[in-house]
């Protein structure tokens, strides 16, 4: 069904970088071509989100709605649509889908270079925004902006899951749990009996815990400086847990006595590059591998001796774990409704809209994994 | 035949970082339990060779006797030995295999825990050398030591070869023509169709460049800042030549206009950390590819944004282009005795041992690909 009619709702909008979210009417278009418009149930705060919202670096995109990891129901859609209908249960991606181009067609990637991260608070088609206040627009946020009780995206931006699935829960598969597995089983492809080591507990850290345990590693280290994690993390799979903060030495060299010579598999899921280069030191020679996921907040630097490389080690990375999200989320959703794989355990905190900030508070402070906000029926 | 006697021969002796090799009178101790005694035929010089000579980090390792990459006849064994007998056709192997520890036993790595690199200028087995002169010591290089007449190897550095293939050529399969080979085929896997940059071309780079023509690679992009290395590069397969010292634009933001956005493999083989984030920049999200292959020679700190990873880029290393000596190397002869393989075309100047200085000012010029230094007959 197209729809031509706009849609007066509340959304929570970012007037500058770091301020308070403030819940405003805002007005929201009906879907232009190929583009979808959703009303959001659920959506969860990422780290990601944060990390931009508290960056200085782009003032001249405010007022802007953030939020990527959601899952909603289609209200309507635009002209040329045929993947959608309205009723549709959705998730919502902040790396789309045009099935076209050389990645999409590729097979071996998810970087789709129509639909891609979206970095300028634009829609991708048109360069303009679907969202209004008072006859200004709005930036949108990785083309998603799920803070809002109705939001547009492109329908390369959204995927149609089983609707028998919870969207209070898995709205996690639109980003963080997802990136997690996927960085266990597809980037690295984990095998038995191999030794893992995770810096970094949050959801998507303790997603890669879940998808080495589900691989049967034999060791899952966990790595944090928030010792509550530790407790966190066995729920996952971690077996070991090591503060830095309370080592006497570098952690890369207690892993490497512990693992006898280094791990198998090492992941970054801080966004701190620096722990990169631990991360690399921490795996072994020969065949190591080094998957870094986090976004990172400051300096984006990597800085790594060539020795670790030339021994053997390998560096890599991955968006959303390097699923292709239309044919790999909705699996992910089965696989959760057949118990397969864990999501509610993430979910620490179930906040109502209005109170999106105690959100930001919560992750900010580290007293959180996931805090899923929950629109208004 | 175990040996007992010492060998008095010839060895081109450094007695210090930078000066000027010396011929002098050595003598070779017979070869200790699990050792063997190698009359060295050919051996090449390798870039390596002259950045460790050149490096002053080292003061307390000379004298020393360099060279890595030969070819040879045993002369005797030590106790234990059953791999080899007197007279049996050899490389010698700068990293070697002891067919036991974790790595040799994985299948997947050539970082032998053993035999893996010798630094420290000794045996691996002893600590001490099998070199002296007027009853001092002469260190080691890699535990090779090929620029002498004879030298001693522990048998797991050493494999037998086809008795048929010329010794005076197939000594760049010790290192530098295997090194990029094996970058090609066995690190990168690379596939019919695809695009391949290799940053420097000598002869690792030239090797990588036959490799990627083997595969059926459809662009080989050589770069190199000399120009002299574009006529070699054809008859290695390189299609296009850039030189860095003539474009007005960085050589990265080239290479991804004309392979549509990056390429799929690119190799670094100069030893220069900055070109490896080059290198990194120059293949393309979503599964581009770099392998590092060179041996810096100065401040060895790769810097790399993070970006460049999450976007699904992967970089890795080798050390012999990642093969297994023992089984590898013997395959790769009999590929050059029947054809299927080029090594003759990377000899550029053939020396006698008594102007091996020669080698050195060649290559430091960079008017040589490989001199290889034949020892007295």
């Amino acid at each position: 069904m197209s729809s031509t009619a706009i849609i007066t709702c509340k959304a929570a909008v970012a007037w500058g970088a770091g301020e308070a979210l403030v819940i405003e009417e805002v007005e929201v278009d009906p879907p232009k071509p190929m583009e979808i418009r959703v009303k959001v149930i659920s959506t969860a705060l990422c780290r990601s989100d944060i990390t931009q919202w508290e960056s200085k670096a782009f003032p001249h995109l405010y007022p802007r709605i953030f939020g990527h990891e959601a899952s909603g129901i289609v209200e309507s859609v635009g002209e040329g649509v045929e993947e959608f209908k309205e009723g549709d249960h959705v998730l919502t991606l902040f790396i789309g889908e045009c099935m076209k181009c050389k990645h999409c067609t590729s097979g071996k990637s998810n970087m789709c270079q129509v639909l891609g991260l979206e970095r300028t608070g634009v829609m991708h088609s048109d360069k303009t925004t679907r969202f209004s206040l008072r006859g200004k627009p709005i930036y949108h946020y990785c083309a998603v902006s799920s803070f809002s009780e109705y939001t547009v995206v492109h329908s390369g931006c959204a995927v149609k899951i089983n609707p028998a699935a919870p969207l209070e829960k898995i709205c996690l598969l639109s980003c963080g749990v997802a990136a997690g597995l996927g960085a266990a089983w597809r980037v690295a492809d984990i095998s038995k009996g191999s030794t893992v080591v995770i810096f970094g507990l949050g959801t998507v850290g303790l997603s890669v815990a879940q998808g080495a345990k589900l691989r049967g590693a034999s060791q899952i280290i966990g790595v944090d400086i928030n010792p509550e994690k530790f407790e966190k993390g066995k729920a996952f799979g971690v077996t070991k847990f090591i503060n830095p903060n309370d080592c006497n030495e570098p952690v890369q060299q207690i892993i490497k006595r512990i693992t006898d010579g280094g791990a198998d598999y090492t992941f970054e899921c801080i966004g701190d590059p620096g722990m990169i280069t631990t991360a690399l030191q921490s795996c072994c020679d020969g065949w190591g591998l080094t998957v870094t996921l986090g976004v990172p907040k400051l300096k984006p630097e990597i800085v790594a001796h060539c020795a670790l490389l030339l021994s053997g080690r390998t560096l890599t990375g991955s968006m959303l774990g390097g699923w292709k999200p239309k044919s790999d989320l909705p699996k992910l959703v089965d696989m959760y409704l057949n118990k397969e794989i864990q999501i509610d355990e993430y979910v620490t905190h179930d906040l109502p809209f209005t109170e999106i900030n105690k959100a930001f508070d919560l992750m900010r402070e580290g007293k959180s994994l996931r805090c899923v906000i929950h629109m208004p029926k």
